[in-house]
């Protein structure tokens, strides 16, 4: 019923995470009716996406084609001997948005889900052992997130870690309330973190 | 801090309506991970997008560029001389959908909304009284949205078209209470319209 190039449009852009068909309906026959310039940025930017980005060999981190490793890996202001670990390469984003960490990174590639087939082996675990060998790593802060998967995952790599190196020091990110939520409204595991780990004033 | 070549798809694509950073950020990120074909796809419907999507010269919905006129109008099952007339080229997929119209449709391109410059003379309404004319048209449908723009629209319609063709048959498609919607839950408008309305069972 609608134009063959429009259904493709709404098809092509249905597949995105989340992207149901009425939304991908609204997008299509918004860039139908903006400048061709703007479905023509998307589509160049999403044909160098592959071609220009790259994971670094290392630290598993997203990085451009042409550099060899992560400029947060590489530079000489990261401490190699700090590596905090979080699931996907956008944590890091994250992180370094607070300008408050100048260790370095691992991205680990998920976390250990087995009914979604996401066993450790499919994790970037073994490159972590190896790290903390060559880089003689002091500590490791698992950054994984405050879900079952990742705390399953947190769990696992202390224990990898602890075994392989008794000397390591493995921390993890502080549990507390978030701000700008109302105590009432709070998880009881958070509230209990929160009160375990209540800090001096 | 992200690749050029990722930040890049996260602010092309952040260009759609409705999607904010974030949601930009994941679908780059999903992509990324996924196979290259799903961008390619994305990118080369983008690019048929504009090349073979136009309006239809007279009934202003969306067709394939090597179309002359919309199927719907120039279909001889179609009844020229009931004309339905929507805002937006996807209205008329979702009445299509119903299998229960047989005349044609026209295109306004949007409801008078003065403060986004939307002004009756950028709408598609001349076009639409010149058909009324030359198809020698019996019935106008008005189906513009239930909104404050829409319903502008539709007196400003009436206004001209009775004005103009005092014979014509003007309607507009029923308000009253939707499917699955609570009569609790129903606003005023929509219980004394349907009162009003009401059919004999």
């Amino acid at each position: 019923m609608l134009p063959a190039a429009l259904e493709q449009v709404i098809e092509a852009l249905g597949s995105l995470p989340g992207v149901g068909p009425r939304s991908a309906e609204r997008y299509a026959y918004y860039l139908f009716r903006s400048s061709p310039k703007i479905s023509e940025n998307i589509a160049t930017s999403l044909i160098n996406l592959h071609k220009n980005v790259k994971s670094c060999p290392v630290t598993f981190a997203l990085i451009d084609s042409k550099e060899e490793l992560s400029p947060l890996y590489s530079s000489p202001d990261r401490d190699k001997k700090t590596v905090l670990v979080v699931e996907e390469p956008l944590d890091i984003f994250a992180i370094e948005q607070t300008h408050g960490y100048k260790g370095t990174y691992h991205v680990l590639g998920g976390a250990i889900s087995p009914i979604d087939g996401i066993t450790p082996d499919k994790l970037h675990i073994t490159e972590l052992l190896d790290r903390v060998e060559k880089d003689k790593v002091e500590e490791i802060i698992i950054a994984t997130n405050p879900s079952v998967e990742g705390e399953s995952t947190a769990l696992l790599l202390q224990k990898l870690l602890s075994e392989k190196f008794p000397d390591l020091k493995v921390t993890r990110l502080a549990r507390g309330l978030p701000l700008g939520v109302d105590i009432s409204y709070a998880d009881q595991i958070t509230i209990s973190a929160a009160l375990e780990n209540r800090t001096k004033l």
